[in-house]
This record gives structure tokens, sequence and C-alpha cells, in this order.
């Protein structure tokens, strides 16, 4: 960590911060950059057909050499998610707490990638050294285990990104968040703080992942005489082992379905983070040997994903399990900003079965909320507050909070993706410049190969179709066949033959006007066209479908 | 009212009841058919380029000469939205109370349709002939004012409908609910309630409006130094009186922004249902003349619907207003399923401007929780329960609360669009039979012409747009011009040369091979086009774009 005289630490988040909530920060010194966490988002309603989002990495591909390695705070998709295909491009080292481990080396399996990459398991406490930086992991607790908060030591001073967190002094599994660390960093003086702001908009304390088994018990008591199926996020393997608790409590069977939960179960079981009792899991082939109140199925689909095992269940498509009039059927899950409208779907379609549905006070969040925050400054008291992870709004509220502590505008920053935010020796920050971020998306197998204007097409196409006009022309310009008209997505084809005969009018007029006035030229002939039908469209219907005038020549 | 024998008293549900909210229920007898409600809903979002949703009247339709009269219990779209396209079709008069008939009757003119109708206001407490029936409109409290409940009195029994309603014991304008007439019908015997469920989840009361105009008091009082816009529904007058209320006690200008609030509160200062004290209100071109702290703006937009004046201002697109980094704005109102994102993007972006925004506290619903729910069943004791108004989930939440008064499941009716509900002389009721039902779709100037199919064919293109392929075969078969393939909202250009010459090349392939074979049947032809190509595609890029392929013959 040698000082370089007039050199700058430069703190750059490179995930979108704003709406798409992936998360990619960079820290640069002299030569050596460290990247923490590295996620993927899921596209916004305006993207359609995209199947997911990626963070630009233009910043990082330019400075590749000096990129020393990748911190990540933990398992989920919003901040491993990228890896694979940041892998393919950069070559550095993963340090990650082992169940996060476990999870990154499960997805770089899938794609092939396991042996290219340097995987390096980190304990709490312990310190990395990459280039001029040292990272220490520090123990927090989170809705998914082994979350970490990272202390960076730079030549300029400390910062503390707390990754996703939460204060549980009783967790299930594992220590409680280690504020005592906190406390002793604080002590030696910090520079930063990058904090959770997910919650910061809501006031006290964040209960305890605890008071969900207390739930759990109650729910397993008051249903004894039906099935229970529970649908929780794939990635809370406190939540499932609550959940087998309770089945255990109460005699039950337990079946785990849905691929994305298999997965995370699995490695949780590999790696020692579950404890399951024996001859308690069974496979969902085996459910009819039981009879249904011996049973509990924990499941995916709790934010209505269309695909997920809950939801086929719920509208009869799931191969192996139909729900019944006497199901009881609970989301131990709230649903996550977009997806209100998916949950209610499906609890109605449960209803509609007969199924009763249970999907209030089963959840307790995994992030921190104003009190929380409060506490970790008080303990850490840094010099600036850098409100991460979270919309706009959410930034907004923790710089609220902050403010209630005595931290002044000029001590806080929200920054943009891009934004370059600038500490000097003196440890004076200001932001200054920017780099290039943004987002990139991946359709099928194309990653980057979909932008805005195929977006806007397809979101035009969705709106009102498309016409399509075809027509063939000698060499000479003279119509030989057509024009003639095919419409997708535009008027049901019943409805639209009076309508398409009297455009199909209009551009023979078109037509004959190009032909007297000699117009041989392709782009003034179509765009002719394309004003025409349009006009014409929009007076009849008033609809403003897609117009695509093809001309071909024999 | 004559009891015919042997005939039964009908009622069907005829707009969505399950997740498309429209209201409209038809009361059949004899030879009459009264309808109440008559409402349209928005599209859900697997209806792109969809504007409004109204219900399928066939079944009226069919019945017209029956079609004694339409009866509204109040001014909300999804009440009387369908008014306009239904006037066409059914000629009956329309029964309301004052307001909503104002409502009603600047709806028609909008469609020039005033002439045509035949409007009649009634007052609570009267009743109307129509028919086989007799209804009395009884007030209750809403969201809007002039909300009736409806006495239908029947020869088999009187059945009472709610509208949406709430108990305000505190209205800000006009009488609180008429408890009284509620237990007097029910003194006298009430076959059955249809029962307003939208709240039937939450426990307790509903809080009265007034509280609302307490919070307003406070936001102006806290900030006296900045301009104030507040966001709530156009049609919430007392909302809007509240805040003028507020805005004179602390000396502010006011101006409405917005066209539906503009239209619905110039109908409320017209009709008597709002008090604004003199030279309160300016035009929005007259902001610049006062101080921001001496003003205030009412606005549309607290759904965050794109088009509407506070997400203009929000996203700088307005032309009159600007936000100014020292402006309050306060979201009064709660967002309605499905618009969470959408209210969260512009909530961002006035932060992003530097705006204070205020969206917890200042709102109350408009619609009975559990207990006014139970408090109606005590007052009525109805022999049978129908809940009506909202999802599946909430009308399954109002049979839950029914059941704690002691009604069993026979005495309980969850009713689907089309459902026959029939009673009979001797008070027994059964679902029997179904009639016609569903919804219309209207995109621009069409009614109905937009079907599944054209939906289908627009949700393909939104996810992987559409690849045209063209050629043209002289009268023999054989290739003149082409295979060309186009495409839009598959891959952006620059990225698909390879790409499209490689799909090129396979389907000069597939023509060689028809050839080959002497294939000169036009839809072969255009399967075999369909089939390779969506084969190559699927392998190269994992995308299912539309195929469309057109042969032209010269």
């Amino acid at each position: 960590m040698k000082k370089i005289e007039n050199e700058k630490l430069r703190v750059i988040p490179l995930g979108g911060l704003e709406q798409i909530g992936m998360n990619m920060t960079a820290f640069c010194y002299g030569d050596s950059i460290i990247v923490v966490d590295c996620g993927m988002a899921f596209p916004e309603d305006d993207m359609p057909g995209i199947d997911l989002v990626l963070p630009d990495i233009t910043f990082l591909e330019e400075n590749a050499s000096k990129v020393k390695g990748f911190f990540i705070t933990h398992g989920h998709e919003d901040h491993i998610g990228a890896i694979p295909y940041v892998m393919r491009k950069i070559k550095a080292p993963i340090y990650a707490t082992k169940l996060t481990m476990g999870i990154i080396q499960h997805k770089l399996e899938e794609h092939n990638l396991e042996k290219s990459v340097k995987l390096k398991v980190v304990k709490y406490g312990t310190n990395v050294n990459a280039g001029n930086f040292r990272v220490e992991f520090i123990k927090t607790n989170h809705s998914i285990q082994d979350a970490a908060a990272l202390a960076i030591y730079t030549p300029v001073g400390t910062i503390i990104h707390t990754g996703d967190f939460k204060v549980d002094y009783t967790p299930v599994f594992g220590d409680a968040i280690d504020l005592q660390r906190f406390a002793e960093i604080g002590k030696k003086g910090v520079l930063a703080v990058m904090c959770d702001s997910t919650n910061a908009e809501r006031p006290g304390f964040t209960q305890s992942e605890k008071t969900v088994g207390k739930a759990f018990d109650n729910i397993f008591s008051e249903n004894k005489n039906s099935r229970i199926i529970v649908a929780t996020f794939a990635s809370n393997v406190d939540r499932v082992q609550q959940i087998i608790n309770s089945a255990e409590k109460f005699d039950r069977k337990v079946v785990v379905e849905g691929r994305s939960m298999v997965n995370i179960i699995s490695t949780a079981i590999d790696l020692g983070y579950i404890n399951i009792p024996e001859n308690t899991l069974i496979s969902v082939d085996e459910l009819k040997n039981y009879p249904d109140e011996r049973t509990v199925l924990i499941t995916t689909g709790s934010q209505g994903e269309s695909m997920a095992a809950l939801s086929r269940m719920a509208n009869g498509m799931h191969r192996k399990v139909q729900i019944q009039p006497n199901d009881t059927v609970v989301f131990s899950s709230h649903p996550i900003p977009g997806n209100e409208k998916s949950v209610s779907r499906v609890i109605n379609e449960l209803y509609m079965k007969g199924a009763n549905v249970i999907f209030q006070d089963v959840h307790v969040s995994g992030h921190a909320c104003q009190e929380e925050i409060k506490l970790i400054y008080s303990l850490v008291n840094p010099k600036y507050a850098i409100p991460v992870h979270g919309e706009y709004k959410h930034l907004t509220a923790q710089a609220n909070v902050v403010k209630t502590l005595g931290y002044d505008s000029d001590s806080i920053f929200i920054l943009s993706s891009g934004d370059v935010l600038e500490f000097d020796e003196n440890e004076n920050a200001r932001v200054h410049g920017k780099v290039h971020a943004g987002v990139v998306m991946v359709d099928g197998l194309g990653v980057g190969d979909v932008g805005n204007i195929v977006l806007r097409d397809r979101q035009k196409l969705s709106e009102d179709g498309i016409i399509i006009v075809v027509m063939t022309l000698d060499s000479e310009g003279r119509v030989l066949s057509g024009p003639d008209l095919v419409s997708r997505g535009f008027v049901y084809v019943r409805d639209s033959g009076d309508l398409m005969e009297a455009a199909r009018a209009v551009l023979r007029d078109t037509m004959d006007r190009m032909e007297e006035k000699h117009v041989s030229d392709w782009p003034k002939i179509k765009n002719e066209i394309k004003s025409d039908l349009s006009d014409f469209v929009w007076k009849e219907t008033q609809r403003k479908p897609m117009i695509l005038p093809i001309i071909m020549e024999v």
C-alpha cells in the first residue's frame, strides 16, 4: 500500500445505481484496480424480449491489466450474476466467503468456465492484498448466509463497503454481524462508508430471521390436516432451514421443488450450511407414498415468476404437483416492486382452486432499516457517506438519515453509474469526471447485439403491429406486381378486408403519382409510401403501426 | 313488481369480476332487465397497444328490448366508463345521483351522445320503478362524492348492492353513510347483499377522509418556504377541497393542472360540490406573478401515468411547470397494484431534480375494511352474501369475513363473469348456467377489432421482432429475385450482416430443394421457409422471431 505522490483514490460505480439495480464498483489507485461485486439485473418493462442485463465494463476492459481482483460480498444474482460474462473478458481472481464461492463455482460450471477462473475462498477477519489495496472481510447478516462487508484499506484511507446487510442479533445459522470489528476499524479512522440503502425509507429495526421460525410453527400447528406448500426465495437457506425445523417438529416429510432452489440447497448441504435430519427430504415422486398432512413442499415462485414451480402448480401446468382444495399455501416473501401483479395473479389462481393462502407476516427483510444504518455510521464514524444499493429515492432516504446524524450535504455523495469520486491525499473528496458506463442487454445467445433501436422497434411493433408493403418493379421502375399489403399485430384479418383494399388503392395512387413524376429513386418511393399509408391508417383507425415498404426488382 | 309464477330472479355479473375490474351486473326477472353500473377497465400488461377494455354486452344486446334502465352507483371510470359505448347499442335511461350524472353528462358530450340518452337524476331515498324492479338510492361514502348503494326490490326479495363504499362518520362534504336506512331495510328482510370487497383483506376500519386534511395542514405548516405540488386522483373532489382549505389557511394561491382533474373540478364547481373562496384559483400562466412559497399546484399523475401532468413535470416535458430544487411534492395517493414501478420512477426523477418528496400517510382509502363489512352485514342481515368488486382473492377474503359472522359456504356466492345466479320464489339460490360474457378491447377508433390473435402477434413481435422473407417467382414457380431478408426488432443491423447472409444461403438451399422436388405450392413453400429459417435462427441466436414469407408473382 505504497503512497504515490499526488495520486488519488478513485471510486467508480459501474452497475446502474438508479432504476437498474446491479452492483459493481471499481476502486482505483496507481496501477491497481479492485472491483467489488459483479451483478446482473432483470430487464425493465421497456426491454421486451431481453433475458437479462449486464453492466457495461468498457472501463475495466480498457484497464484490464490493472485489475487485481474481484471481491464479492454475497451470493445474490445482483452481486454475482455478471461473473461468467465478465470473466470471459477480464482475467483476475475472485475472492469470496465459502458459501458465496460455492454458488459462484456452480455458476461458472454452468458456463464451462470453472477451470479458467482463479477462485479464492476468504475467511472473515483475513486480509487479501491486491496491488495497492488490502481488503478485509467482515461478518454481516443478510437474507443469504456468509454475507460480508469489506474494509478496503487504501493509501489514502479506509473505505467500508457494507454490501447488503442487516443487524441480526439472533441469526438462524452462524454468528451475528461483527459489530465490534466495525467499531475497532472505525476507532482507527475511516474515510468513507458505502452503505446499503434498500430499506432506508423505513424507520426502526429489521426483525430477526428467527421470528419467521415462530410464524412457521404457528402455521404448522394451525394447519395440521392439510398439505403445506411454502414458496420463498431460492437463496434463503436459513428460511428453508426453519421450514425444515418446523416440518421435523410436526413430523412431516419435505420436498424441495424448483431448479434454482434445488441448486442452492445442494450447495448449502455440501458445504454444511444447512442441517437436514436424516429421512426428512423426499423426492417429489415419493409424495404419493405419504398422506397430505404428513408433507410439506418448499418451492420457488414466491414472486409470481411465470415459469417457477408454484406458478405452474397454480395454473395447473406442473407435471407432478396439483393444487387441491385442502392445501395451505404460504408466501414466505414480500413482492419485489414490479412483481405485485404477478404475485396477485398466482394468489387468485390458488384461491380459485380452493387452496387456503397465507401471505402476511411470514417474511422479514434482509436489509437494514434506519436505526441499523445509524448504528453502522455511529460505530464506523466515517468522514464521508456514500449511500449505495437502491433506487435514487432510497439513496436519498439514506442521505436524509445520515443528515440527522450531523453530516452536511458536502460529506454525502449520491453517485450515478460512471461518476468518478476522487479522494486526494488530504482526504478531500469531489466528483470529478465520468467514465463510460451503462448496460449491456442479453437476448438468447446475443450479448449486446440488442440496443436501443431494436428495443424501440420492438415496442412500436407491440403497440400497433406492422404493415408490410411489397411490390416488384422492373428495371425501368414500372410496377410489375403489387403493391400488396401484409399486416401482423394490427387488426384481425377478418375485420381488415375493406380497410386493406382501401389502403391498396391509396398506394396505387401513390405509385401512379411517382410514375407521372418519373421518380425511380427507391428511398424516395419508400418514403412516399410510408407517409401516404400512415396518414391513411391514422385517419381510419387512429393507430400508428410500423410501415415497412419492400421493393423487389426483376 | 308483479310476481310471476315459477319465474326466477337472475343476477348476472357482466364485467370481469376477476383480474379485470370493471363493474356491470344485470338483474333479470320476467321481461325486465336492469343493469347496475357500466364500467370500463384499463388494459393488462399482456394487452400491448390496447387503450381500454369494455365488457362484452352480447347478452344485453340479445335482450335489448327488456332493458329498463342503467343504475349507476358513482362516477368512477370502472363504473361509468363503458356508458358511451353501451349507449350506442342499448336504448335505456340512466339513473344516478347529481354529481355522478354531471360526470356522465360530460362524458356523453365528449362522444356527441348527450342528446340521444335519457338521463334521470335521482335523490337519495327516492325510488325508481323499472319494469318488475324498484330501485332505491341510499347515501354512502366513498373517495368520490354522491356515491350510492342500491336497494333493489324484486318480486323474489330485496337485494342490496353497496357499490364502492366506506363508512365515514365525519365526511368532508355532505352526510355520513345512511346506516339507519340500511338497518331499516334489513329489518324488513333482505335476500342478498352484494358488498364491496376491495379492502376485505384489511382488518379494522378505514380512516375518515378528514384525517387527510390534518396531514395537509401539517405539511403546509412544515414547508412554509417552498412551493407545494400535490398529486392526487382527479375525481377525489373532497381531497381537492381539503388541499384548498389548507391553501387558504396558509395564504397560498391554487393552480389545478391536468385535463381530467380540471374537468371534474369544473363539474363539481358547477354543481356546488366544492367550495373555493374567491381569488384562490389562478391559472398556470399566472404562477409567475406569485412567489413560490405563496402557491400550491394540485395535479394529476399520482399513479405515475406517463402522460399525466406530474410525470411530465418530473421528466422535464411539462411546458409550463419545471420542478425546482426547493419544491415539496406530495403524493396524496397509494399506488394501485401494478403502478408501483411507475410511481417509483417519478419519485426518483423528482429527487434527482432536488425536490423533497412526501408519499407516506397523506392518503386514506375509499373502501370498507373488515369491520365495516361486518357492520353492513349485521345491519342488513341478508340471507345470502355475494362479494363483489375486487380480484378473486378479495372476494375470497370477504367470504372469510362473512363466515366469521356465522354464514356457511352454501349462502356465499363468488361469481365469475357470465355466471347466472338464480333465486326462486322460495328464496332458494343456485348458480345455474352461464351467459356469454367477456371483454372487448378498444385500440384507437377500433372497438373489438383487436382480438387474441392480434394480441398474440403483438407479444411475439415485441419479444424477438420479425424477419420478413420476400421473393419473386415467375408463373412456373422459378425464383426471379430474392429470397431477400428484412428484419425489425430482431438484431441491430450493424451486427446482423453475417447472420443475414448465412440465413439467405440457408433459404437458397431451401428453394433449390423445392425446385428439385418441383414444389410450386405456395403454402408449402412458405412452410418450408419458415421451418428452415426458424431452425437456423434458433441455433445461431436462441431467439424466435416471427418469420413472415411473402411471395410475389410476375
